[in-house]
């Protein structure tokens, strides 16, 4: 069978050490990768250059909440009853199937019935799918213990923070929070190498909006950088400014990070020409979103692949906490001036809260009494973690004059979800190039260095002591400033500079008898293989300005 | 209640985004917690300045392995059967409790059949101690599903890895691997903070040895240093070389990392008077471990605590994995010159292997002939997931003379194992002061300004347009070099320098009315409150002078 570019980049991947397909000594599982020495330092470049953007640009702030998530919080989120496939196991081999992987119908249930539908693995007809919930879950504690899943998104762990949140930003809109970790999905049969994992690395920013103000404090600095969009099966090429003004998309905020993404992803090494903004048709809307555009990266096995998601999410998160917890979750929209208005509350009666929840009782007072009267019939408080319903004796709902400063409001979110598995994956793909040099198969990745593993590699020219002790120095002084480096003094340098190509290595340095009396050294570019002799004890610098 | 050490970091940690409870807008639950904003500067910074000592300064390669680990993976490594803890249920009350924490007998399930030993909650007589094994369990999959647990630690990743890594290390000991990630323990019940979470930050190193010379590279650089040392209830000052030379330190390597850890530590933050290291006695030595030295520090509420180990792992897990996996993750010593021996191999005998495991015999076979004969008695292979015993006739061993160029073995491993959390919380108590300052509580961090989660705080000294243009310049020129700040034009200067020194910001920028004329601004020192002049271009290089 002929290889593809991704048969060849695994390989490569592999030899190398940028992705190894994990627990292999035990056969492998599909849908796990390991990132070797290189595929992680990449990795890091990866995330280190998004947090540029979204920290030190966009000023957002980051957070780091656990992998284990309370049932609580992904039962109010939704995906306990929404984050679902069909799957369909066959009786006869034991295996499972996800059933739009192999109905490729708008409606596969109804396929089910009406063709037969057969199992790839053994031919045996297929019946009853059903769905399942693609968390994976586990329980926290022995005894009484409490049902966990390991988090769908880290998008979560933000928004139960929010009030906590909104204090640290000073009770102003907007602000951002960002998370970088792992997410995951327990896919039913994932067949796709590390494009469908089934534990990934994310990197999610949820943007907090007035929702009658949407704008964004940098959008002019953005507003004539163009968008490549496609929607409706039409390229589009339009300014920011224009999409939003012609309602392309739908509002300031969601265009200022289409365009923050666009310029992150061609930073880091996309090639522009298989890079898109798609949008997403109302049937294929997550249950959380409103408007959603995907940035889609080009691979040559996997076509257009979703990598990046933009969805506006609304309100919906912080609603449904705030439904489900009773916590405070709101922002305040100050009036120029006090009014005085009429507020419905709640008012808990002690007499009968005592009795009834006993040592519980202050606790319920405090829930009860931040509770939204109206959009609140039955009252059913969390109480550690178990659903109570509070008698209606136990509190009164009075009417009273008050001043206010301000209209409490809920913020919209809009958030920017990035695939980075996915991005690393394209990035190697289209920085991948083969070519034949004296008849062997030449491989060099042309890697932005800012995302370079290794950024330089230094080389003796032979095994001579002199030069290994020039090498050695230089080396360990560009580590020490921070420089990530290998050094190599085995074989011809043609094979140390292939080596380096083969990684993306982006300069080589090489030590060679005229170092000894001219104090320089020979750089080479990987892209254009074209050399420079530089002063040694201008190397760092040199080596620093070509990074930046 | 007077509030310790302890509670008042983690007010201050809460209130100011440094430590959130996890989900505690529905009950909370123990030992989770969430990093804010400032905590996830905080960790960052530490596990980056890590990344330096053990990546940079230690040449060793970072790997980034899944935390849902294959249930073969921790059967080999022994966490299936001897990562557990006695566990103690209420019949009454429905708690479980660790035995060890309420009982303080060196035999605990004895101490229950012949004292009373009170449930803590509801006072009932509790019964029947059981082991529970500490991994978070679930499952890959659906249907056919293969069980998995979420990762004790970072290293079984390394360590099934060999065979890769070592080929990325060019087949030379030693070579150091690094993982930094997420690490769980199902904990009875976690009742120390943040001390003991159920979901971990880890930063773990297997460095890989020959185990006839367990001399490390650079140890003449560091040989002089002095270690402080406990062992046997006795405090030793020692040079690492005179710690290593009286074998109160077993090897080069092992006393090499202890100085690399402490160094590091001392480095991050932690005060040098509230710092040791403690050998481990035979009795609490882990299942792996032939020696174990761990880095103690000192926490006014908890005592001293295990922030780092650094065992010798030995051959331990490599020997399992080998057994367990028939993978080839041998070293080879070479030899000065070939040598002739006679070797006893395996040879697989097709016509009764064939029939008997069909498609999958080829594959038996290639493991087969791997084996270590030596080792092996009854063969049992790993095959697809499953144990599966070879019959004998399935193939014969043969002795032949050979050509070897070395001898194979099993390296050794040493492993500094690092809590990330708990270094943050020690650097946070080892670096809080508190005074009264006009009557008022005020707090400062005296943190390292290396991981300081904001290096620059920048203030307008009063609401100007013209003063607030140029703090606004300043800030996001610092920001564009990658230098994290907090710009804050809110209430007194007095009140912002102390929200400053309260998350330990180590620079504070004023920009007032003289800095329109003598474009100068005044930077403000956190530890002395000293303060100084210096030029708004200069600003960018002093502050980066100051950071390193």
């Amino acid at each position: 069978m002929p290889q593809d570019i991704f048969d060849k980049i695994m390989m490569l991947a592999k030899r190398r050490g940028f992705i190894y397909p994990s627990f292999e000594i035990y056969g492998g599982v599909a849908g796990f990768y390991d990132y070797g020495p290189l595929g992680t330092q990449l990795k890091n470049n990866i995330e280190n250059l998004w947090r540029k953007y979204y920290l030190l640009k966009d000023n957002c702030a980051e957070i780091n909440t656990p992998t284990i998530t309370l049932y609580d919080v992904l039962k109010a989120s939704g995906h306990v009853d929404e984050f679902t496939d069909l799957t369909i196991d066959c009786k006869k081999c034991k295996q499972s199937f996800k059933l739009e992987a192999l109905v490729e119908k708008d409606d596969p249930e109804k396929a089910v019935k009406e063709y037969k539908v057969k199992c790839p693995n053994c031919n045996e007809i297929l019946k009853n799918p059903y769905p399942v919930n693609l968390m994976f879950s586990t329980k926290i504690g022995f005894g009484n213990s409490r049902d966990a899943f390991l988090r769908p998104e880290t998008a979560q762990g933000i928004f139960t923070n929010f009030h906590l949140l909104y204090r640290f930003a000073r009770e102003k809109l907007p602000f951002g929070i960002v998370q970088i970790g792992k997410g995951y999905r327990n896919e039913i049969s994932p067949r796709q190498g590390t494009i469908r994992q089934r534990e990934f690395n994310m990197a999610e920013a949820e943007v907090f909006f007035d929702p009658k103000d949407k704008s964004h404090p940098n959008f002019d600095s953005i507003k004539d950088k163009t968008l490549f969009l496609f929607d409706n099966n039409r390229e589009m090429k339009l300014t920011v400014e224009k999409a939003v003004k012609d309602a392309v998309v739908n509002n300031e905020a969601l265009a200022y990070y289409m365009c923050l993404t666009q310029e992150f992803l061609l930073d880091v090494g996309i090639d522009q020409k298989k890079f898109r903004f798609r949008k997403h048709g109302d049937d294929e809307l997550a249950h959380y979103a409103t408007e959603c555009w995907d940035a889609e990266l080009y691979s040559d096995r996997f076509g257009w692949v979703e990598c990046v998601g933009i969805a506006d999410r609304s309100a919906y998160d912080l609603e449904s906490h705030i439904e489900s917890s009773g916590n405070d979750m709101y922002s305040i929209r100050k009036f120029d001036k006090p009014k005085s208005v009429k507020v419905k509350k709640i008012v808990a009666n002690m007499s009968k809260l005592g009795p009834f929840f006993k040592n519980k009782a202050g606790k319920i007072k405090d829930l009860l009494e931040k509770i939204d009267v109206q959009k609140n019939k039955e009252i059913i408080l969390n109480i550690e973690g178990k659903k109570t319903k509070i008698p209606n004796d136990c509190y009164k709902i009075v009417e009273t004059e008050e001043i206010i400063k301000g209209e409490r409001f809920v913020p919209h979110v809009i958030e920017p979800s990035y695939g980075i598995d996915r991005i690393l994956y394209m990035i190697l793909e289209h920085s991948y190039y083969e070519f034949k040099k004296r008849d062997e198969e030449y491989h060099v990745l042309r890697l932005n260095p800012v995302v370079s593993p290794i950024k330089v590699g230094i080389f003796p020219l032979i095994s001579d002591e002199n030069l290994i002790n020039i090498a050695k120095k230089i080396d360990s002084d560009l580590r020490s400033s921070g420089i990530s480096t290998y050094y190599d003094k085995a074989g011809t340098i043609g094979r140390r500079y292939a080596r380096m190509d083969e990684i993306g290595t982006p300069f080589c340095i090489t030590v060679d008898h005229d170092s000894i009396i001219d104090d320089a050294v020979t750089i080479r570019y990987r892209d254009t293989t074209k050399q420079e002799r530089v002063k040694i004890k201008e190397v760092i610098k040199f080596i620093k300005l070509k990074l930046n």
